[in-house]
């Protein structure tokens, strides 16, 4: 028989989980929040599921705690949390260790979705990669359980591994975006939008993917075209952040690529 | 009657608009390289089509010359073409103005397909947004028809809107490319493979596209996490040229969104 759950937070990542795992079966039993509102907006939509926003759960039906909750929160709620006995926790963060759950009387794991949520927009979870670590093999299993009745792809990866992966996950995704947000930026002063580059962004990263960055990079930096990177720093010379974004990383591009070996 | 076609040039986006206007049904008469073997290799590619290295063309049968070389190439090789009487000439760079192909005695114009393009993978053409200028009337026209053969999305566009497009462009796939080089470097001391970031950067720049960057942007830096912040400053220790950028970016996130409102 599979554990019941409850979880312990109603943000971003609370929310599509929920969802996922309600959808997956699972008895979702409470949503615990410190905004009871926040919690019955969710519970709401999870049948038999109820709100609470009091963090002793030792009368829970659930075995299954996810506390998915800020990353800097996690410490502290765990340190409050009170849960029924031989029950399971597991946070989600990318960056926070198991050491963190220490305060908890319970067997302690991490269940860390490589993805990006948004409580507007629920996600397939399918193709998310699951990052999980338990403190022993039972918790590990159930970890499996529980990510396998969700995604395809479920891994076992040590807190260092996750650690890196969440910082890559900055770069490949929160950085990517603000190359989008300095494109629309740049385009503000023009009748032309954003969603014109889409097509071009789309093609980028898709051979970004296929035969890795450095072989699937153009442009001018690449080719070494010094009279095209020379207007394109003083088109910004109104934009000076961006200017600095772009001498850095078109620095680090020639100095990688060096000259054009590309003729006519 | 259609006009046919000659093309100068032998690189990525000349390969990719010799095939697709083939593909359109018009006439390639020419492909035109100071590499021979290179010209040989695309126009063998093409029915009908010959290899050339000589930038005296004013015996072709064609009307219209596409002159796809580097930017910085441009200007010089304007100097030295030789066309028929009553010809067009496109240039196909996002920066370069039609001024730089003054020195040759023809119709003059520009082609500058928003995409990125490799010789080894085809494109197709359907949605490249092609953006045009021609230097009268009749020049535009003609412009329009040869884009609208091969791509739905055609727009006249100033020299100054072509070229601030350009710069977006640089931002929204040459750089997002670093950033997914960044997050391929910071796994490379794991087990872990950049693909494994796919379904992360597919979702995050759909969302940016769907809701605009600013809206869709999550991760650390937004939620003010200053706590994961300096974790992922330490992990970036033994990168310094990554971490200068890490900085950099969070320190405009944070200044741009503050701190956090989420609640658990």
């Amino acid at each position: 028989m599979r554990h019941s759950i409850s979880i312990i937070g109603s943000g971003n990542v609370a929310t599509n989980l929920a969802f996922a795992l309600c959808d997956a079966g699972y008895t979702i039993n409470e949503i615990c929040s410190r905004n009871i509102n926040h919690a019955a907006e969710l519970s709401d939509q999870i049948p038999g599921c109820v709100p609470t926003s009091h963090v002793n759960l030792s009368n829970s039906e659930s075995r299954i705690f996810i506390l998915s909750v800020n990353d800097d929160a996690i410490e502290h709620m765990a340190s409050q949390i009170k849960l029924p006995l031989d029950s399971y926790i597991f946070h989600t963060s990318g960056t926070v260790d198991l050491g963190a759950l220490s305060q908890i009387q319970a067997n302690r794991g991490i269940l860390y979705p490589l993805q990006t949520f948004s409580r507007n927009q629920m996600i397939s979870f399918d193709k998310v990669p699951l990052l999980i670590e338990g403190d022993d093999l039972t918790t590990s299993g159930i970890l499996f359980e529980l990510g396998e009745s969700i995604s395809e792809q479920v891994l076992l990866a040590t807190s260092e591994e996750r650690r890196q992966l969440h910082l890559a996950a900055v770069f490949a995704s929160n950085f990517t975006n603000r190359m989008l947000a300095a494109a629309q930026d740049l385009l503000s002063s023009t009748s032309l939008d954003l969603e014109m580059l889409k097509p071009l962004v789309n093609q980028s990263l898709k051979n970004a993917f296929k035969v890795g960055p450095d072989q699937a990079l153009t442009g001018p930096a690449k080719r070494g075209d010094l009279a095209t990177l020379t207007k394109h720093e003083q088109l910004l010379q109104s934009h000076p952040d961006l200017l600095t974004i772009y001498e850095l990383l078109s620095q680090k591009i020639v100095n990688k690529f060096g000259e054009s070996t590309d003729e006519i």
